[in-house]
């Protein structure tokens, strides 16, 4: 009934991540009713950007360049790498704000129903960036899954021997959170990495 | 931080109906990371789309041809003109089945609030599409908003003097509804709107 050419692009966009099929029709035809005004420059920037945009050859960043804006700042401080899963990941991080070392992006996290080992990940390239950098601290800022934490695991367990510094994202309460409303993993979590408060009430 | 074309294109699929900031993220960097097997893909059915696709210059769907396939399929009945509001109640018409006559777009609903005249509508093209077709049954099918509903019945009055069929859809409860959960002015509507049983207990 309706034309194959729009059948294939709604089916193309509810193949995209977090859109089903009723968006993808909403989005189709918010497109084709403004041609001009949404359609050409919507194809136009998606062209600009799929010519642009490289992996860099340092941490994994999308960008225009490579090495990417990020590794080549000379204001960001070489001796700290966070290590991420992710693209995502790394932009969240940078949208908290705070942290002024490099990156490592993994390209996942170790898993075995999956069939992702070390060398599907970048975790070999991330013992040769630390050497080559001269990496004093390595922050692991995997996800709180299963497959993150084992992946925490295994690359804490592999950089043993480079003599750097280890460290891991903490896991608790998030900010704003309610006891009643989180899962008992989380608080049970959080009780066990209680700290001591000093006599002013501070951490 | 991130590319400039990277947030460009973010910024294009966030103003895409139903699509958040968040969404809007995954998406370009699904693209992104797979740029030769679905982001080009992707381009390319977007132009080939925006180049084929027209307006049907009877019904007003989208289509690659004008008329639409709709319009000169022989087998559809040009008795019975059915009246909706978007492209996406005709697509959604076709969907649940059972209409086998043609269509007309109005292209939205009278609203005084958002300047919409009969004018700026194609009620005008519908008086001369229903002396042109023949037509013997108007069907009204707008949504039961009060936009639609006060469409409906500007059109039943301007539709007056052309001596055909005027219907609209019912109102009630939706299938599978229950009546605890809809609002009073879907119940009041069904309970007005009620019909005689016969004796076999049919409708």
């Amino acid at each position: 009934m309706v034309s194959a050419d729009i059948e294939n692009l709604i089916r193309l966009f509810s193949k995209l991540p977090g859109i089903g099929p009723r968006s993808a029709r909403r989005c189709v035809l918010h497109l084709l009713k403004n041609k001009t005004l949404k359609m050409i420059p919507f194809i136009q920037q998606l062209e600009q950007t799929a010519a642009a945009i490289v992996e860099c050859s340092g941490c994994g960043n999308l960008d225009t360049q490579s090495p990417c804006s990020l590794c080549v700042n000379p204001k960001r401080d070489m001796n700290v790498l966070c290590v991420v899963e992710q693209v995502a990941d790394l932009w969240a991080m940078e949208r908290a704000g705070g942290f002024k070392g490099l990156y490592h992006i993994l390209g996942g996290a170790l898993s075995s129903f999956n069939g992702i080992g070390p060398d599907e990940l970048r975790i070999p390239y991330l013992v040769d960036r630390i050497r080559t950098l001269g990496v004093k601290e390595v922050i692991l800022a995997l996800n709180a899954t299963i497959e993150g934490q084992t992946t925490t695991h295994y690359i804490a367990n592999e950089l043993e021997p480079c003599s750097v510094k280890i460290t891991a994202i903490a896991h608790g309460i998030p900010l704003g959170g309610e006891l009643d409303f989180l899962d008992p993993g989380t608080i049970m979590t959080a009780f066990s990495a209680r700290r001591a408060l000093d006599f002013e009430g501070e951490l």
